[in-house]
C-alpha cells in the first residue's frame, strides 16, 4: 500500500561496502558481523544475507539464542555465535541448531561439558560484564578440559577512546591468554577496536556499529565508512500561523514571525526519541529545516517558513517527502541533538516504519 | 524456548479493568481506544480484542492505515478510526476495508468527497498540529456537504494541566462546532481529558496512555488505574569486584566497596534508553537495588552486593529472575531516572522481548 507509514530503505550495498572496508583494515584477521537487535534495528533477514552472500562473512555474532535460531533458519551453513551465554535448559537448542554459546562462566563451561559441538570462551580483560574473571581465567587455563573450543574472544572498554592506557592494558592481558591458548583463534576488535591497528587484530574481527554508518568515536568516520539507510516521511498537513500562535504538546513552540508549518507522519514512535524542546534537523527539498514543538507519538512539526536565500517552499503540498536521515543528515548529526546516543538511536529506528531494501550488483 | 530473551508479561484484564475505570468516568459518552503503534507497544493482537470481547468497546483509533488494516484483519466489525488521515492514493483501501479516515483539512474532505462510506472531522482548537484550521473550520461550517460524517473530534494543548485556561478555552471552541454540527456525535478527551470532567467528555472518549498503566499528568494516577505489564530479566552473570574495580563501556561505575553485581539480559535495545549514568532501578527478590554502569545493547549492570537490613543475597545465581517494571517499580519511576518520557519509553519497550498475555475470567 501506498504512503502507508513513513519509510525507512535500507541500502544493502552500503553496508557490504562497510564490511569490505573494515575486513580490508586486517591484513591476516578474518571478519565477522555483530548482527544482535535485529542487525542494529535494521533487520537481520535481509542484513545477514546480504554480508553472506556477498562478502567472505561467514560468521555472525548476536546477544541471545532466540536471535540466532531466526538467523540459523535462513542460513543453514553460517557460523553463528551467541554472547549472552548458556541457561541449562538451552543446551538442546544450541546442539540442534548447530549455534555456538559464548561460554561466560565456569559454571556455563561445566553446564556445556561438549567436547562435539563447537563453543566459544569469552575472558573478562576488564570491562566486569560477562566473561571469565581473572581468577577463573587462572583456573580454567590451569586445568585440562575436553572442550571443542573454536575462538577465544575479550571485550573493550574504552576502544572508542583510541589513546586511553585500558586498550594496551586489555591488550597485554588477552596476549597472554592467546598465548596459553596457542591453537585456538582470538577475537577482541569490535569496530572502533579495528581501528587501533594491527596488533590488536588476532584472528577474527567483529564489527557491528560501523557496519550501519554509526560511528562509536569522537573523531570523525574514515572517509570509507557510508550512511547506510534513509528514512523519509511525508508532510501531511501544512499550516500557516501568525506571530504567537504555538504549535504541540503544552504550546513549546510560538511564531515569532507569521509562519508556514508542515507535519509529517514520524514521531517518536519510529525512533525519534529524546528530542523534546531540542532544535533538530529535517531536510526538504536539499534544504535543512528546524523541527519545532514537541514530537508527537506519531507526528513531527516542521518549520517551512521561507525567507533565506530564495527557497521557495510556498508550492509544498501535502504528501510532498522530507527526509529525516540521509544524504543531508546523519545518525551523528541526529545524535547531536537528542538525549539519545547513536547506538540507542539506531536499534529504536524502523520498529513501525516501512522497510525497503535495495541491493545492486556488487563490484 | 525457554529463557531466550527476557519476559514482558501483559495483563489484558489490567488493561479491561483501566478501560472500565475511565468509561466509568462519564456518565453519557461512549469509551473508544487508542492502540495506535501497536497499542503503545504492548501489541495490538491482543490489546484490541481484549477490549472488543469484554467490554463494551467497539471504536478503536490509529496513527495510520497500515495499523488500521491490521486491526481489520482481526476484528471484521469494530470501527476503526485513524488520525493521519488521507493520502490521494489510499482512498480504495478505506473504503475496501471499511476504514474511516480522519480528515485533516479541506484538501482532504474535497478529497474524499464520499457520501456512503462514513468519515471523521478533526476540527483544530488550538494545537496547531493536525486538523481544520480557524478559518478552515469556518468555511466547512458554512458550506454544505455530501459527507457521511460519523464523529467530529480536536485534540487538547494542555489537558495534562488541568488548571490551565486553554482547556477551558479549547472546550469553548469546540463546543461552537458541536453546537453547529448538532447531529454527529463528538469527542474531545484523551486520558487527561476525561479527568477533566463531564463537560468535556462530549459523546466519545479516547483515552491511550492511561489504559496502559501510563499517568499523563504530573498528579498522582488514579487509584483504579493500574499497571498493566510486567518485565522480568534473568541474571546472565554475577561477578564478584574489589574496591577500584569498574562496571562497563567507558568505566563509568567503580565499586567503591568490596561489591557483588549482577548481568542480567535486558539492555537499550529493549527499550531502556536514556539511562546513561543514572541510578535506576530494579527489583531482586523485592528489594529494590541500583543500576550501575551504562546499559549495553543487550545487558544491564546492577549492584546486589548486601549489607543493608539483612537481606542476603549471597546465594543468588545465574538465572534467577530481576524486575524491571511491575509490583515494585513503574513506568513512572522508569522515566523519572530516564531521560525519556514515559510515553517514549512505553512505545519503545517490547519490540524485543518475548511477550506473553494473560487474560482470566472478567467479573
Amino acid at each position: 500500500m501506498q504512503n502507508s507509514t513513513a519509510v525507512l530503505d535500507v541500502d544493502l550495498n552500503a553496508i557490504i561496502n562497510n564490511y569490505q572496508s573494515l575486513s580490508s583494515r586486517s591484513s591476516s584477521a578474518d571478519c565477522a558481523a555483530v548482527i544482535k537487535a535485529n542487525a542494529y534495528g535494521l533487520g537481520y533477514e535481509h542484513v545477514a544475507p546480504a554480508l553472506y552472500n556477498n562478502t567472505k562473512c561467514n560468521i555472525f555474532f548476536v546477544a541471545n539464542l532466540k536471535e540466532a535460531i531466526g538467523i540459523r533458519s535462513i542460513l543453514k551453513d553460517a557460523i553463528i555465535y551467541v554472547f549472552n551465554g548458556l541457561f541449562a535448559d538451552q543446551i538442546d537448542y544450541y546442539r540442534d541448531n548447530n549455534i555456538r554459546p559464548i561460554l561466560n562462566d565456569l559454571t556455563q563451561i561445566e553446564l556445556w561439558n561438549d567436547s562435539s559441538h563447537p563453543c566459544a570462551i569469552h575472558f573478562d580483560t576488564g570491562i566486569n560484564r560477562l566473561g571469565l574473571s581473572k581468577s577463573e581465567t587462572e583456573i580454567f587455563l590451569n586445568k585440562s578440559n575436553n572442550l571443542n573450543i573454536s575462538l577465544i574472544l575479550s571485550h573493550f572498554i574504552r576502544s572508542n577512546e583510541p589513546d586511553h592506557v585500558t586498550n594496551k592494558d586489555q591488550l597485554q592481558k588477552f596476549k597472554k591468554i592467546n598465548d596459553a591458548l596457542p591453537d585456538i583463534p582470538a577475537s577482541l576488535c569490535n569496530s572502533a577496536g579495528i581501528l587501533l591497528g594491527d596488533e590488536y587484530h588476532f584472528d577474527l574481527l567483529r564489527p557491528g556499529i560501523m557496519l550501519y554508518g554509526g560511528n562509536p568515536r569522537a573523531l570523525p568516520l574514515p572517509a570509507d565508512i557510508g550512511n547506510v539507510f534513509e528514512i523519509k516521511g511525508k508532510i501531511l498537513q501544512i499550516r500557516d500561523l501568525n506571530i504567537g500562535e504555538t504549535v504541540g504538546y503544552n504550546a513549546r513552540w510560538t511564531a515569532k514571525r507569521p509562519s508556514k508549518i508542515a507535519l509529517i507522519n514520524v514521531g517518536y514512535a519510529d525512533g525519534f526519541l529524546g528530542m523534546e524542546e531540542k532544535v533538530a534537523l529535517a531536510s526538504i527539498r536539499g534544504r535543512r529545516v528546524n523541527i519545532i514543538g514537541k514530537i508527537s507519538m506519531d507526528m513531527i512539526g516542521i518549520d517551512i517558513t521561507c525567507d533565506i536565500n530564495g527557497q521557495n517552499f510556498d508550492n509544498i503540498k501535502g504528501d510532498e517527502e522530507v527526509e529525516l536521515i540521509g544524504s543531508n543528515i546523519t545518525l551523528e548529526m541526529m545524535s547531536e541533538v537528542s538525549s539519545l546516543g547513536q547506538y540507542e538511536l539506531l536499534t529504536s529506528i524502523g520498529h513501525r516504519f516501512e522497510k525497503k531494501y535495495k541491493l545492486g550488483e556488487i563490484h
